[in-house]
């Protein structure tokens, strides 16, 4: 059950900015989708539409479909019972950031997060004129793990904002239970509003699992917003449908206070539809997509640990993201994303983009064929080891 | 070539909210979209991203496409140089319109707006504790027109923003080019900005035109966003796509100033394609739809006339609305809406909602085939006639 791996050709012919950003010779791992084709309900769901031909006002914005579907899937797989009547249905996952954060804090306010982190999340810090309380994650050799003295050390007086994303992006981590309780805690003891992003919470590999920060418990779960969303476990972003859930009508109504009835948009039927398809009908292709990352995750973690000490990697916990770090790698004063861009005509994600702890990393997407993933591994070896290489020095 | 007809029984299976907010023995005739199929261009350029089944990111979202396409047509049908690099692309005009509202002006600010008028435009208004500065259209036996005496007056030191919805829903109004030029010189001088709904723009029927505000000159283009869609002439809101213009590079710093980047969301590849493939593709179909647009509109002012005093319209220059000022139809002391309902069966947008001027009123859409018109039109002159009806008396 492979049927969703598509040759490069295919992927060359297609539209998206993935496999057009960069020239034909360069294989790109950077922007975070699949190069899959989407499960079959996804595209009946959407044959469905153009059979019938009817693009007017939907029934089903947000109300009678995106809400049960996503509290169903979250009781089913998560054991959390959320309140449907407190989704509010957004474009992405970027927009419930930025809305959260221009909601939920006013500027100068603190808005702590976890770094090294997905640069929307610092853009929506920076471009809000608030101010970032960093927070970064510690490498304890095994992984990169919340430091729950850091996180109570980093929170000060003014910050009144936590954003967590977990599993976390770009690490990979999908943190355990005792480090969210720990978020948890310090988000209670210092009165903060959380922005939980779990949009990654379905790619999570045998061995870990994704825990709910809402499940954690009554006084969490009130002052949390989860955002989800299945653009990224069903590879559907360009349909541009997420969800923001409120743990609390209190917090809803901040939330509503805050930002004027559709300011934020309203989600098209496509983005609908496709998504309660992926979430009621899809879980057996993510199944056998998981089976295919989970090789390609191993096969990543093997190779970088071949090339160590050039290259530092812990395995992810969930998501199809590799996070590299070139610390090793003589890059001759370029930085390791325009490094393998150059000599190995691989496009990955520029770690500096992530803030601190990111500078000599890059961001490697192994969601891909793995005829592909080996190819691209070669040529990243290649430049490597052609390199002024340190180890082999 | 009226093929984009649709027989009732196809028109109740569809999923939209037209059709299944009330019960199947009612005919409605409220929320505006078209009882029609889709345009072949747009059935087939979403039927090539079920073939392609890419839902990737894309490198489509507003840049290279909908900003062209929109370029190109207004220069091509109306005349209108614009600058694509100031078209952001939004979902839906009350989007637009709200996000515009909270952008160029304070809580408190007067916001200027010719009622009777759409909804959401009192509620953007309203809901973000701006103040209502009423402009009503004026009736002059002919039509509802802009009073440019009546606007000078109506707008006060504290005003900092027009809205201008044109043609105008709900009178169905083309403004002619010496009405704006008032709206124009109005807001010059007294340093508006002026955010211009134009999307109703390609329906306008023979014997009137659409002016674009921006196309007035130099000093109130500088001035003025202009929102449009294909959504609404092309019958896929669904899809949510639209786009805002800025005349001036300083009103669109104002705007992202105001706004922070990604709090509006992005648009999707669907919204994106289907417009793109309407506005460049698709004309000979809305030039079909439009013929059977000028004959139903016809009818219904001849129905009206024939129905005269009780029902006092005005046969509109454009869009597929029909404002019908129910006065004197005894209608019991209930709103026009609640009588059709009940004694009709026929679902009609209640007038009350589209601030003063609106009270005796309802809204018809009479986007749908001549046999359901017909029918639609039979059971209102029944209820009409069935009520005491003060002109028979």
């Amino acid at each position: 059950m492979t049927d969703f791996l598509l040759p490069i050709e295919t992927l060359r012919r297609r539209r998206g900015v993935k496999w057009h950003r960069y020239g034909p010779d360069v294989l790109p791992a950077w922007i975070a989708d699949m190069d899959f084709a989407v499960a079959e309900p996804v595209r009946r769901a959407m044959a469905r539409l153009v059979e019938e031909g009817d693009y007017g006002y939907a029934a089903r914005e947000g109300g009678d479909g995106l809400d049960r579907a996503f509290a169903d899937r979250m009781r089913d797989r998560f054991g959390w019972e959320l309140d449907a009547g407190r989704v509010v249905p957004v474009a992405d996952l970027v927009q419930a950031i930025t809305a959260s954060v221009v909601a939920f804090t006013e500027p100068g306010d603190g808005v702590a997060v976890q770094t090294p982190i997905y640069p929307p999340f610092l853009a929506a810090i920076d471009g809000t004129g608030r101010r970032r309380v960093v927070d970064p994650l510690v490498d304890d050799g095994r992984r990169l793990a919340i430091d729950p003295r850091g996180l109570e050390a980093a929170v000060d007086a003014g910050t009144r904002l936590l954003l967590l994303c977990n599993p976390h992006n770009p690490s990979g981590r999908a943190f355990e239970r005792e480090e969210l309780e720990a978020v948890a805690r310090v988000a209670v003891e210092r009165d903060l509003v959380v922005v939980a992003d779990e949009v990654h919470c379905d790619l999570v590999y045998p061995g870990s699992r994704h825990v709910v920060l809402a499940t954690l418990g009554p006084e969490v779960a009130a002052r949390t917003v989860t955002i989800n969303s299945a653009t990224k476990s069903f590879n559907v972003p360009g349909l541009r449908c997420g969800v923001m859930h409120f743990g609390s009508d209190a917090l809803l109504e901040r939330f509503r206070a805050a930002l004027p009835g559709r300011l934020l948009g309203t989600v098209g039927v496509t983005g609908v539809d496709a998504t309660v398809a992926a979430w009621r009908e899809a879980q057996p292709w993510l199944d056998a997509v998981m089976e295919v990352l989970t090789a390609n995750r191993d096969r990543v973690a093997a190779w970088a640990a071949a090339l160590a000490p050039a290259i530092r990697h812990h395995a992810p916990d969930a998501t199809y993201l590799a996070w590299l770090d070139c610390g090793g790698v003589a890059v001759d004063g370029a930085r390791p994303r325009d490094f393998f861009l150059e000599r190995a005509r691989v496009a990955l994600h520029s770690g500096a983009e992530f803030g601190p702890g990111g500078e000599t990393c890059v961001r490697l997407n192994f969601a891909t064929s793995p005829a592909i993933l080996e190819e691209l591994l070669g040529r990243m070896e290649g430049a490597i080891r052609g390199s002024v290489y340190p180890a082999r020095r």
